[in-house]
């Protein structure tokens, strides 16, 4: 039997109001709250201001990750939602960042990660 | 002007030990090791241990970041290198990642993040 471990969502968000990107409480605050809406589980957090302009952020969940990272220069984000759970909405964080980082353009990839043969529930191969 | 920011590899790693996958301080020092060989500058990292099994780990560099997840019960993990940078090789970042993990199977995928036009160097938009 197959089986999809993942669903991992690129986002190409271009032309965000410069204040979305530049401010690391900012991007911080909106990207848990796509977490949350989502139904996703946080497990840790990490957020980088850069100088002189820039944010990283991760939003390590149960069922992987969120990511952002901001160039507010060129008024671009590039934004990752890994979701490997049947149980979260993907679409309800992408929605929530819409709203939250306002671009004028946006691009979605949707990738699937982790396609596997399942030979059996439970079996685990230790070689 | 047309300009990529960066370049995201998302890597698909079938059939890795499960000894590789399983324990988070070999995940980690070979995630570390991968940013280093690729001239990455690292920034910040996060690794968690899930239980009962799973490796989630976050390298966040200058030049974006580098993310493994593991399903040592399948085998599988889901790794990826995100480079805004020319200076940095994924080349190497993928092979000494294939010696660590030592999977069946690989496949890779290269997808553009960021592809701006640059009205010229150093223009600020703050709308």
């Amino acid at each position: 039997m197959k089986k999809t471990l993942g669903n991992h969502f690129l986002l190409e968000f271009h032309g965000c109001p410069y204040s979305t990107l530049a401010n690391v409480s900012y991007v911080e605050e909106h990207l848990l709250k796509a977490a949350e809406v989502s139904n996703a589980h946080i497990v840790r957090t990490l957020f980088h201001q850069f100088q002189p302009y820039g944010v990283s952020g991760i939003v390590v969940i149960t069922e992987s990750h969120l990511s952002i990272h901001t160039w507010p220069e060129y008024n671009y984000a590039a934004i990752d939602l890994f979701f490997c759970s049947d149980d979260v909405f993907p679409e309800r964080a992408i929605e929530y960042l819409k709203n939250a980082f306002n671009p004028e353009d946006v691009e979605i990839k949707q990738i699937r990660r982790g396609e596997i043969i399942v030979q059996g529930v439970g079996t685990l191969h230790e070689f």
